[in-house]
């Protein structure tokens, strides 16, 4: 079922709620969404964009097989289950616009802003939450901006980084396992009822993955430091495969 | 006793243990350094720098004042008294290379990087963490980036903000019978022993005062948006006299 023009079917048949960069939320049932994988790619905070045939579907997958094997950890998300190749249902959370990541070997962003080299191992893994504003950058947030900015108390943000390092655990060693090292991983969290639970995604877009020993680049880092779209496609796709196999 | 040229004097009997922008230290004795406070006031991390004649002595006269001040609240700080009119007596502290910035109104910096109002009330107050570096414009950092780096654990970064709010409950109440309004302000803390001790200095430097009622800019922002040099300097002397009187 399903195929590239599906999204045009769902816009038809259901309300959409909001769209963003990479992905498109319907309303589904009284306690649903849809989630629509797009096959676009972005990076600088939406200044570059590209369009990768299939990618929407690949990142569908990956992130339904990632969310499975945290629900397996007992690991709270969003997901239930496919509506289509490329469209999750997932559960209705009020979500909460900030993206915490977790690094456990130093790349990208925090090599510019702290005195941190490329590859230096941490040990606890370092946190922090960033308020999703492409016109402001993506701010670091600490817990009492978090609790001025209605966005997390001081207790909630303890709990998210306590799921954050569960999370690694999880991905951390199965990756592993794969002959893949996990640099560092993106979530966005949401209300359900008093609880919070991982929403949004788990794919390449939202994680640095990099080949044991090689150290080959396998996550969107390749379309960041400007390699080929076919490039991109073909390593998202070895993922999905090296992941689910 | 000391005129302007002092700071040349002490160069000849101290060895000098440090410089910085606006302040010198020398080595006094086992357990005690100089700090000279010169005339130099510079912005936009070091990218502006001019010379106000007799600043030296007013900030030293300032700080000196603000710190008995909270040593009579029960705060402890490395202040012991004075050498000469612009040079204090301190305990030597192991310096922590971090800004600790407690914010009662919003302006500069924090409204640029948040979605935040000029003027906007924090209560309970904002405490952001910043390390100091110039050539990286002191990125703010969190617990986890302070814990990697050596800096603060997060028990320690807690017992600062724990210090930063019973300053600013001095600091506070005591401007505003004086009537000022205190909207910001930013200590350095060292340790002595196991114990986190306030360094550096508070000065129309390192807070932001407004006059209550008229909002008039007091403190350093006169210097930072333009105003002229004798216009500074009267600042910092009116500010001087009315918390001395």
């Amino acid at each position: 079922m399903g195929g590239e023009n599906r999204g045009v079917d769902l816009g038809t048949r259901f309300v959409k709620v909001a769209e963003g960069k990479t992905k498109v939320v319907y309303d589904y049932d009284a306690d649903h969404y849809l989630l629509y994988f797009k096959d676009t790619i972005t990076a600088g905070d939406g200044a570059r964009r590209d369009v990768i045939e299939g990618k929407g579907v690949i990142n569908a997958q990956t992130s339904a097989f990632l969310f499975k094997l945290l629900e397996s950890s007992g690991i709270e998300t969003h997901y239930v289950g496919m509506y289509d190749e490329r469209t999750m249902i997932v559960r209705k959370l009020r979500m909460v616009p900030v993206e915490v990541v977790l690094r456990n070997i130093a790349t990208g962003s925090i090599v510019k802003r702290l005195p941190i080299r490329e590859g230096e191992r941490f040990d606890p893994p370092i946190i922090e939450f960033f308020l999703k504003d492409d016109a402001r950058h993506d701010p670091l947030l600490n817990y009492s901006h978090m609790e001025y900015l209605g966005l997390f108390t001081r207790r909630e943000a303890e709990q998210v980084e306590e799921v954050m390092r569960r999370v690694n655990d999880a991905l951390y060693n199965f990756l592993l396992s794969k002959g893949l090292i996990l640099y560092d991983f993106k979530l966005e969290f949401g209300r359900l009822g008093d609880r919070l639970v991982i929403g949004d995604e788990i794919t390449l877009d939202a994680m640095r993955v990099r080949e044991n020993g090689t150290l080959r680049i396998l996550d969107k880092d390749l379309y960041r430091k400007g390699a080929d779209l076919e490039t991109v496609r073909r390593s998202y796709e070895e993922f999905l495969r090296r992941i689910t196999s």
